[in-house]
């Protein structure tokens, strides 16, 4: 199966990479509306299959056809190739300059495994997909085990678009199953140039791994876990401390905390009384927050387990939702608490978050510290707070690859200044990114022609 | 040792990475003025330590020199952070649209391998060097053994420059000894964030083994084995098969055969005379060429071994240059003898190559399949020629960095249209260029400001 799969992939990898930018452009457009045309069933597979509400999915839909739309336009700009053109020096001494150009050409098949938690925006048809076939790679997608029909689905869609533009079927190819061996063949087979993958740190890790040791080792962006930790500040939780808690009540139990920008982590300042009020808040904002059906068993379980775990570490606070597990949870530790417990500083997939109480900005920023890789970090201060934090801000901008200011980390917009990568364990590689234009670039590489006659040149060198 | 040197470019790394750029373009200035500051004394210890004639080094220094001046200028120019800003909506329905500005921030400690082939232009201050501390990253160097006494001038010429820009001494390292335990201490100590290297497969590939291999795991860029083939098609060689050959035994023969885009192959097309006058024409040059010290004893072992190996290959016809060994040598073979023999595709360091006869187009697009990733592939051919081989040219640019037309791939341009990096065994990401303005990306990632208040953003996004 995975043979197959590579070697028509591999087959229509000349074609469809030597295809001029408009025609790419057109059928990155064709399947935005083939996903489109599968109208309500596509919702309510995908509804189904993930208990995610049809809001929500119809809202994901919009999300993964505008990524399609955004990626055709990256395309038919071409500025992502990033060309640059040294023209030749003839009289230079004591040796001419050669005429050198260079552009970005795609790097080959891309193997792309599919999200648990965006079954359409990071999926099938999701944002790696849509920045590996803009590149000029065909695409083999591994579906996640959690929504096999609506990965069917979406697949029928991008199998129509390139039917209609009459395109090698090997551009697109897709294999479903949960065994751990479908992955590693994918991603340790010849064929296969590049690697993009959503979902948890141990998967994640095992196919980094994998592609790593391989004979010729490939690029392989993992986006894994990360903790996403928010820092509330002195002066402004004096100033809107309940506003705070609202907007973080909302973010930590959005769509049942399965978000990867979740935030797992508070950090605040205990001065005055202001975090003792901020506390007693969000202890009751969650006491009465209600939880909601995860995406599969599995998750839920895990979600479960590792809440009764961390209620277990001595000097932990916990606060339960008003509802059966899994249930919305707030543990409060103090600092020394927090230091101590390395288990605390890991993502816990779900609607739960941990309040670290810091008695001094000292306190604070060894918190900081100890902070692994994420994704984001987010500050809640006034000009005031944040002039007093210079260290702070340092520290998280070299921990993070998203910076939020006043506002919370979930919700990421699809655009040309998002970074959606940190480092380690956030993702493998923070030199990427795998949401917004930029994503393009991981499946691309420079390619330099030296006194090159102008007809075999690519079409940007000319 | 590696601990403290470590430690020195942690703490050295906020205060160097909050620099203004006009103070690391400065720096950089001030380290090329030290460079040349040592006057002869430092062209006297090079040229003793690795057999490299003085006008060479000169000229070598001079490169190295240009280097770090042209950084400074991608530093001052800027353009290189590639700035992204996405205005807020605030009226967008159903969500405003926050204010996101990307920049790029450097990713912390590099740690360098200095190559033995270029005592100055790729060592202690060499491209990995000027590139990491223009990205604003300390550096360690890991200096190589084939030049001790070059590595510690230069590096007190560093140390020169930092003294005079009041910059923490942190800011660059240096570290001297053979043992590889002290290159697998430095790639795998937690302090150091990435790696660049240029050298043998086997060593450039154990470092990449351990830097995947972290808990945290690490970018490296490891520039390694290259055969840089030249293919020569028969219009060409009916044409101007003198010339071609002249360039080509000079080529081959520069610096005692020990560049990285020496050329190991030479794919010629068995039609009519021309390949015969042009074999026994580079016959006659080699048998005719001088030999000459090669770097260390070790890498001229390596390569007479090599020698002996192919030699002793059946189908291989060998002719041998003018001098006692190491010797340049030029084999022949016929294409089947070279897809029935994988070691003739790896590369050999040193002055020989392999012509290879194709019998046919098939032939030659075999034989051009069977090889590896390369640095660069070259082409001689007239308009006629190329336009017949539109298969050869893709496969090529799906195999190199960097594509040359009737010319020679020795002699690498520094330039921002320069590509020195192709795929694997070339080097361990062919995304990436150690050669050239855009090899500073190596070391640097994005960050997104989200919402961020003008006074706390980094100057280039406000």
């Amino acid at each position: 199966m995975i043979t197959s799969l590579v070697a028509a992939a591999e087959d229509a990898f000349w074609p469809y990479s030597a295809l001029p930018p408009e025609r790419i452009a057109l059928f990155l457009e064709k399947i935005a509306e083939e996903i489109l045309a599968l109208g309500d069933a596509l919702l309510d597979f995908a509804s189904a299959e993930t208990a995610l509400p049809r809001e929500r999915l119809t809202g994901e839909r919009m999300r993964t056809v505008n990524q399609l739309r955004m990626f055709a336009g990256v395309v038919r700009n071409g500025t992502w190739k990033d060309v640059r053109i040294d023209p030749a020096l003839p009289d230079r001494t004591p040796m001419r300059r050669p005429d050198l150009r260079r552009t970005l050409i795609p790097v080959g098949p891309v193997a792309i495994w599919a999200a648990s938690n965006f079954p359409l925006a990071f999926s099938v048809a999701g944002g790696d997909t849509a920045s590996a076939l803009a590149a000029g790679c065909p695409v083999i997608v591994k579906a996640h085990p959690g929504h096999p029909q609506t990965s069917e689905l979406v697949a029928s869609a991008i199998r129509k678009a390139i039917a209609a533009l009459g395109l090698p079927n090997g551009v697109f190819g897709m294999v479903q199953g949960s065994s751990p061996d479908i992955s590693i063949k994918l991603v340790t087979h010849p064929g296969v140039k590049a690697g993009a993958f959503t979902g948890s740190l141990t998967a994640g890790r095992a196919l980094f791994d994998a592609a790593s040791k391989r004979l010729e080792p490939i690029p392989f962006f993992a986006e894994m876990g990360s903790v996403n930790p928010v820092f509330v500040l002195s002066g402004a939780s004096a100033e809107r401390g309940d506003a705070i808690v609202d907007g973080l009540v909302q973010s930590v139990n959005m769509g049942v905390g399965q978000f990867c920008t979740s935030p797992g982590v508070v950090v605040g300042m205990d001065v005055g009384m202001a975090l003792d009020r901020f506390a007693e808040q969000l202890r009751f904002k969650f006491s009465q927050a209600k939880g909601g059906t995860m995406l599969t068993t599995g998750i839920a379980k895990a979600y479960c387990d590792a809440v009764d775990r961390i209620q277990s570490i001595k000097g932990v606070r916990t606060t339960r939702g008003d509802s059966p597990a899994p249930q919305p949870v707030l543990f409060e530790v103090n600092a020394s608490t927090f230091l101590a417990n390395p288990d605390l500083r890991h993502e816990v997939f779900g609607p739960c978050t941990i309040l670290v109480r810091c008695a001094s900005q000292v306190e604070m920023e060894s918190v900081a510290r100890s902070l692994e890789g994420s994704l984001t970090a987010t500050f809640h201060g006034t000009a005031g707070d944040l002039r007093a934090q210079p260290k702070l801000l340092t520290m998280m901008a070299n921990k993070a690859g998203r910076l939020v200011f006043n506002g919370f980390p979930t919700g990421v917009e699809v655009c040309d200044a998002m970074q959606h990568g940190g480092p380690y364990p956030s993702t493998t590689d923070a030199r990427f990114t795998s949401v917004g234009s930029a994503a393009i670039a991981r499946f691309a590489r420079p390619i330099c022609f030296q006194d090159c006659p102008e007809e075999f040149l690519p079409a940007e060198l000319r």
